[in-house]
């Protein structure tokens, strides 16, 4: 009784199935993995936030808290919870249509949307529904993220290029805004953004535990500083406050709620599906600990709603900074403490150091890190093995691309549904015949060396008899009765693939064996499953002796027909039953 | 060539298929039940038309023009194309929002109404969407129409009670505001509507082919009109303008479009569910044509827009009316021609005789026909073999009670989607073993008397691989897998009931074969169709030789597994693919 309660607080806190055994030999791993994600963190969470369109400072106040309380809830050990730069331009693109960009009501609203954001994770986690996930197919992520990364990036050029652009989501709205301007760029900003773009680029290629966006910020700073780039037109951060992020409470009116809903949801799901993969990619790697999809809603609600008290915006688990925390070794949490401690370092201590840190730098992390999203290859291999799943991706990145993620996920979800509707409700139905010598029955159309019987159908259905096949189902079937009408007796129907039959299907089912009934033709199923069994028996679709309607194997049923056991007056019986 | 043009002129104008081979001995059938019906709809259309808060006279021109053009696109012989209580409901819960109930502009909306359901009904039969209605499950069809007739029945309640309630497609509304003025019934009014339903119940149970409806009108007007009931308080038709609907031209204004369109689209799918069904029922006892779902929408499309163009509002085939043509010996579509012209008939003469009908007499029959939709016996019946499949009737029964017809039908089909989601989300997955003394391979669960193997793990998944399961696929099969780790070295997987796998199920499938392989384990699949080896084919999922990845049957795999045929070699080879 212990021992159960004991566990269920273990799986409600898992900091407890690792903090109470913590080993000296795991510290050194940690050490380091920490270190090295903290360092970029200083960088990427200030890069982040300016995607977010937030002051800089409050990617640092989202790296310290969301962290610290992921170690204690999360079932990931390596998973890096902080901004990521899909959610900072879900938020920019969101809270930029209900304040101006910069005001104190902009970030209030970016501070509540984590807020509700969290609480709809927590909701999701609690009542089990972690599973909603798998509604995002891989088609549609990859089409949605790399139309995702297209506006993240082209948003960065108005930093690259120094000039003022529009901050939009739609792509050609920013490209033509860029065309225009092209003529004002400003060339030593841009000359900082390639130099940092090749700077990050190349030391990834050297080794990818290299903090090539530090390097970068290092010499961003040290080059404005020396030789008064700002005073000749770079755009830099100036003042980043220092101090810890300090506890405000939300503001929490249903108006504010209502507002935020929509959008609340999206980054909610969005950003789980984003930590859960590459959670699930890492446990698949060390396979020590199991990552538990609702415990890491729980985990993940808990930290942005801890997170937003102090000042943070919405976070999740990042693709690359969580790989990069387990290439450097981390064995646990304590990895994620410390990197924590090292942003908070950073805000007490060095904000003062980033006053000439241009913005140029920072575009040039974001740009590096988005152009990694683009996945041409993915949509390339669906062009050659699937095209109505590579027009999914297609039409999920178009519909990103021009109305922005929230139209492009939701159509993606949508055509997934509707393509399994689809399939769904055109079920792959085959005429069967016996293979020569064997006992074995398979499709007429695809083998040339099977039996069939003038007196005898035997047919497959490869799905569950549900309300949008059924109709289908009935009409093929009666379709091929009706081609062999006259000396057609039996139907055999392997029932193998038939999961569960709806009420529709039993409606349906019935139509059908009262046709075949008036024809004077039996039906007699094979293989077919206990539960769907127990469905006919409920709903009175046998009648009579049920060994002479079941069979083991459609071979058995088949053998039956042929031997002449059957007694001829059940026909009758049967038939009768509907005149 | 000239033959298969005739065949398709013929599929586009099937009175083409019976007019031309026309015989003597089909036109007494057709008399007679054409004379029938045409003595049902002239009562019926003006209460049908009294529901759908339009002047009686509007059901009678509903009942010529649509019933002519109907007869000749139509694939059904015996559907009889007029107003239906149904629709006409719903013409009144949209139309009575936008316009003052009887005023001009309502009689214009519900006009137009019929142009655009007509329009979008010819459009989904031009792009052969005839499958739709399948989304319809029974639940929800049962759960709607029932609260559908509670809600024209009680809608009724005023006219019978003779005192005035507000329109409401709200049943709690109704029955308060009825209880309010239960003191003001007018007596000689509840009379008359009593002795109505008792007259029309009554001659129905006699003979379904009496005119019990005609008889109460006749008996109604002349009680009214001998005793002098009208200058008693009770309320009659009056006026019925004489003559033949009259072309007038809808005004198809952009604005009326935008106004008309969810409206439109519902009816026209809820009318043609209700046309498709009977006329399926219909087809299937008579047995000499074949009703073709997608010309039956051009059909019903056809009769409403040409309707439109001649005061007819919304139409379809309706259950009960579409009955009694067929019983009364209905051949072919010249019964319904009689009906049409029996109105006409009517219009052009008879109409003065109706000033003295009571609106009781009218509100009699509607009560009569919906209390027949009710259906208590389908609920109980799911109640007693599918518990989810009550709950989404019931659902979908509260919801159109409380928020109307519209969101009724959208949550029945919304949450029977997710139904199907749910259970696609959650396939039935059996661990295998072979039946002692058979080849035959069964859930170990299930049956006790089959034999497994310690190096040997066969499973069988009942589901296609798709995005929405894919995840709870790998995760139970590894999850068998950790339970026998060490001395396995297969999985035989099989695969008769996986119709297709998707891109996702593609991404799914590599990582459960590279954390197999890891394993040093081997995955085989029997019984696997054809589409889904190319799949694997194009996705380069298998390696090596496909005689040893693919086999007939399970039983072919696991003797390959067992008898020791297999090279070691290969097993090494696949894991150093991962590694």
């Amino acid at each position: 009784m212990c021992q159960l309660n004991q566990n269920k607080v273990k799986q409600f806190l898992p900091i407890l199935s690792w903090l109470p055994n913590y080993k000296k030999s795991q510290f050194n791993g940690d050490l380091f993995a920490g270190l090295t994600v903290g360092v970029m963190l200083v960088p990427q969470g200030m890069a982040y936030a300016l995607i977010a369109g937030l002051p800089p400072v409050y990617g640092l106040y989202a790296s310290v808290v969301p962290q610290l309380i992921y170690a204690i809830f999360g079932t990931s050990r390596q998973l890096s919870v902080a901004p990521v730069a899909m959610d900072s331009l879900l938020v920019a693109t969101g809270v930029s249509v209900m304040a101006t960009e910069g005001s104190e009501a902009y970030i209030t609203y970016a501070i509540m949307l984590a807020f509700f954001m969290g609480a709809a994770q927590l909701l999701l986690g609690l009542i089990r529904m972690g599973f909603i996930t798998n509604l995002l197919s891989k088609p549609v992520i990859s089409g949605f993220t790399s139309a995702a990364a297209l506006i993240i990036g082209l948003n960065q050029l108005k930093y690259i290029l120094g000039v003022e652009l529009e901050k939009s989501n739609q792509v050609y709205k920013i490209l033509w805004s860029a065309i225009g301007k092209l003529n004002d760029t400003h060339s030593i900003t841009l000359l900082i953004g390639i130099l940092g773009i090749f700077l990050i680029k190349g030391s990834k290629k050297i080794s990818s535990k290299l903090p090539g966006a530090l390097l970068a910020v290092v010499l961003g700073i040290a080059a404005v500083s020396l030789l008064g780039l700002d005073s000749r037109g770079v755009s830099i951060v100036r003042d980043v406050p220092q101090g810890l992020p300090a506890l405000v409470m939300p503001d929490l009116s249903l108006e504010t709620f209502q507002k935020l809903l929509p959008l609340s949801l999206t980054i909610a799901v969005v950003a789980f599906m984003e930590a859960f993969s590459v959670a699930k990619a890492i446990e698949a790697k060390k396979r020590n600990y199991k990552v538990v999809p609702n415990q890491e809603l729980v985990a993940l609600g808990a930290a942005n709603i801890v997170g937003s008290l102090f000042q943070s915006y919405p976070v999740t688990g990042g693709f690359s900074r969580s790989a990069v925390n387990y290439q450097a070794g981390a064995n646990t949490p304590m990895a994620s403490i410390i990197s924590a401690v090292l942003v908070a370092l950073t805000l007490l201590f060095l904000t003062p150091l980033f006053y000439h840190l241009p913005h140029a730098v920072l575009a040039s992390i974001i740009m590096v890190a988005v152009a990694g999203l683009i996945d041409l290859g993915y949509a390339r291999t669906l062009w050659k093995t699937n095209k109505i799943e590579f027009g999914l991706l297609l039409a999920t990145f178009l519909v990103t691309l021009q109305f922005s993620m929230v139209p492009g996920i939701v159509t993606g979800i949508v055509l997934s549904i509707l393509i399994l509707l689809f399939k769904a409700a055109n079920p792959h139905i085959a005429v069967l015949g016996r293979v020569k010598g064997l006992e074995e029955y398979r499709n007429v159309k695809r083998f040339v060396d099977v039996e069939t019987w003038p007196e005898l159908l035997v047919m497959r259905v490869d799905a569950p008899f549900a309300f949008v096949n059924i109709q289908t189902i009935k009409d093929r079937i009666l379709a091929e009765v009706h081609k062999r009408d006259g000396k057609l007796k039996f139907v055999v129907l392997d029932a193998a693939s038939v999961a569960y039959v709806d009420a529709t299907g039993v409606i349906g089912l019935r139509e059908l064996m009262d046709s075949l009934a008036e024809k004077g033709i039996r039906i007699l199923y094979a293989e077919v499953i206990g539960p769907v069994r127990d469905t006919f028996y409920r709903n009175r679709l046998v009648e009579g002796e049920a060994s002479e309607v079941f069979f083991l194997t459609t071979n058995d049923a088949v053998n039956y027909c042929l031997s002449g056991e059957y007694a001829n007056e059940k026909v009758a019986l049967v038939t009768q039953r509907n005149t």
